[in-house]
């Protein structure tokens, strides 16, 4: 439902009385939204929560921001749920539930290497995220290592290689076109100090959404004889995809914009340098014999698995990864880019919005979109979608600070705050053809006429001057 | 409830029809349990599960493995659940979950800075766990660092100091008393090289549950300028302490043994050290601006919190906090420690059993007993109280090989496969009196008659010959 709350006049035509409060013009039509066609299964947590607007009321909250994290789904909730009622530490513990966590545990691991397409003797690591999967392979990296990466990427991505003792990176600028992304890489590749080599590249960009062209790289990272990390963080909620067909070598991916924000993420990928490489953290779990004199530690996944693991989140993400595979996974993605081609096309027809993209039409794109609002600063454009409209967007750079920047310089932007500074709508589970519609009237409107309150900047963030909206108490102790 | 189910002669005196599969002599009388009395607001999930045992029939699970993984308190769960409800990014993300979400994650450090009676100043930097809090802390240190730390500590307070550049490790001996190890380490820190120093030291064995000297250490450390981290993970969920009081510099815990079993734990403390170490990962959220030449970090504790946090494991770890610091907790301590001589001299009681501690009668000890049985393998006896007498406890070195060595070679006992094997029972807000005296009853059965059933080896571990339990299906890839 989409109505506006404990506000019977807010379709009114009447004017305000109080202008500051609240505006007459209704902020959205309060047609029904369609959910796009999925398998049973995928129903998220919290589908239809409402939001307070500045001004009173309340709506359908627009959850446009699955790039950044996506709701949990249901069944995720309702699986750890489960476990719960049976939490007990795993492995060395001889109890029952013991028995049951580690089966638990250790069983999680398939469901995400048959989700990546991995090979059956790739390792499967539990991470925190992305960051840490990307951090743990740095970490991994044989001497001498020489890193490929693109300015493009995600900082995840883009800095766990940087000043780390005998490895050696090259960073690229943000290519013209797929095709010159394949060339720049085997450019450096071939000119490239002796050694082993890694180039790491996003599936997706979290930035423009674009698909990279991964299966021609990873063809000539094998051919130059270095291997593929594929940032697969928003590649994998939205797109099916295989380590083999696409012929990586490591996926890092996260649970929370997997629809499973439990805390854990995975690194998959060829045991060998995971094996040769010290334990990512020192501890208990990791350790096989400790004396006076030396210790020594277990083999993968154990190795950088220190410290009692994150159960639930291991097991949140394995149930998220047999949900969307047992899903009709073409069907989804079908339905989430007609999402996002109405999102695109709608921000297109509004004069002042520049809708960001390197590639332009030569890839298709996952629903992600960037944009900016000539003469409205960005931050301020998505407060007022959020405080006017019940509408959750991202603003900034996006953990892609050199990207952004680059995005904005091209397109002649404004380049705010240093860092870059741009609006990033984004679609998943739990968006509808009124989110995106909603999203669209209002950009259309802050573009011709301006946000309709006024904003001060608290804690470095733009915030309605005349705020109504109360945080709700979640936690009994806030 | 305590009745073996499906079993309605289980209590008869009948011989066994067939004694590989069941024995007629009830390993426990199904007398009701009374769980330690406590504040409202402390129940578990979980409380009341039954287990199944190898010859057949369910028995209420005694989970005397609270030392290893606590249950959670049902106010965690609900109050994830309920946050689940309205997830979203934090910190950047503008909509209304956004600012939701961001408040229940900042504002979580409070709770957790309160319940350890931290100074107002003090960093609180999520983690996974203790292992990841002093890994952290290990990174943060200043080069020329001396770390001082007994050999009985956990692997996680142990180990991770080892083989850092420029860190200068002082392992010390097991000490005779608590009189002694505070000379130790006070000439551990005199005679030391220039430069800082930390000492590293638990506030309560993870082995022997015996709570150290840990304001008198820190008087000496503080004496001979140096400072103090302190283990709580096995403290904290059993005596109030508080930061201050102790003169303390750092401590660390961990969720999964606070009944917060969310994958967070904490490391909470001075900031300056945190401050001037580059950051623990590399990524989005540490990073303020990324350019070609240089990139440059937030402050703590946004600088060791790289990647988009587990929301849920810091509400969970600061709804665990909040539970315990609004309960009775002196009261608690009381009827844990009640509990806690109930084991213990239940088990010193039996014949053939070696109840091992370092310090003797000279310390107070939190629920943790550590013991083996004469001419019984640990394992075996472990896998039997699991099997036939639904207890769960843990079986090996408890990741404290060193220590759980030296107790053994001082006992005169079996060190069996060189790292040390012993069996820990411990309690917590899941245990009740039943549990206790089902474990010393059936601890006295195993030691004069050993176990009822024939154990074989599979992947490692003891398990009976024949098996009818069943894992249950809990997840649906399972």
């Amino acid at each position: 439902m989409t109505a506006v709350l404990d506000r019977p006049d807010w379709l009114s035509a009447t004017a305000p009385t109080h202008p500051v409060r609240w505006s007459a013009e209704a902020p959205i039509a309060p047609r029904p939204g369609v959910r796009h066609p999925h398998a049973p299964g995928l129903e998220i947590v919290g589908a239809h929560a409402q939001v307070p607007l500045a001004g009173g009321g309340f709506v359908e909250y627009a959850n446009l921001d699955h790039g950044a994290s996506a709701p949990a789904l249901r069944v995720v909730r309702d699986t750890v749920d489960a476990l719960l009622e049976r939490y007990a530490s795993v492995h060395r513990g001889a109890g029952w539930h013991s028995k049951v966590c580690t089966a638990l545990y250790e069983g999680a691991r398939r469901p995400i290497r048959d989700f990546v397409g991995g090979r059956s003797d790739d390792a499967v690591i539990f991470t925190k995220h992305t960051t840490d999967s990307f951090n743990l392979l740095a970490h991994c990296l044989p001497a001498r290592t020489t890193v490929v990466v693109f300015e493009t990427e995600h900082h995840a991505a883009l800095l766990p290689w940087e000043d780390r003792d005998g490895i050696n990176v090259v960073r690229l600028a943000a290519p013209a076109s797929p095709g010159e992304a394949v060339s720049a890489v085997d450019h450096a590749l071939r000119t490239r100090p002796a050694g082993p080599a890694l180039l790491v590249v996003t599936g997706a960009s979290n930035v423009t959404g674009e698909i990279w062209p991964v299966t021609a790289l990873a063809a000539v990272a094998r051919a130059r004889g270095a291997r593929v990390a594929l940032d697969a963080a928003q590649l994998a909620p939205h797109r099916p995809f295989s380590i083999r067909e696409l012929g990586v070598d490591y996926v890092a991916l996260s649970g929370h914009k997997l629809y499973a924000p439990y805390g854990s993420g995975a690194l998959i990928g060829r045991a060998d340098w995971l094996e040769l490489a010290p334990p990512y953290l020192v501890g208990g779990g990791a350790t096989a014999t400790v004396t006076d004199e030396e210790t020594t530690f277990k083999p993968v996944p154990d190795r950088h698995e220190a410290g009692s693991p994150n159960v639930p989140g291991a097991v949140a993400l394995a149930t998220a990864c047999h949900a969307l595979a047992a899903a009709d996974r073409e069907g989804l993605a079908a339905s989430e880019q007609a999402l996002t081609e109405r999102l695109r096309d709608g921000l297109l027809d509004i004069p002042g919005v520049t809708v960001h993209s390197l590639f332009g039409d030569q890839v298709q794109t996952i629903g992600v979109v960037t944009f900016t609002v000539a003469g409205q600063n960005s931050a301020v454009v998505a407060a007022a979608l959020s405080a006017e409209h019940g509408i959750g967007v991202r603003d900034g750079a996006f953990c892609a600070q050199p990207f952004v920047r680059r995005l904005l310089g091209a397109a002649g932007c404004d380049v705010q705050d240093g860092t870059g500074h741009a609006i990033r709508a984004s679609v998943g589970l739990g968006s509808t053809t009124e989110h995106v519609d909603r999203l669209v009237d209002a950009v259309e409107s802050i573009a011709s006429r301006g946000p309709r309150r006024r904003y001060v900047v608290v804690d470095g963030r733009p915030t309605p001057a005349v705020d109504d909206r109360e945080l709700p108490v979640i936690a009994p102790w806030q």
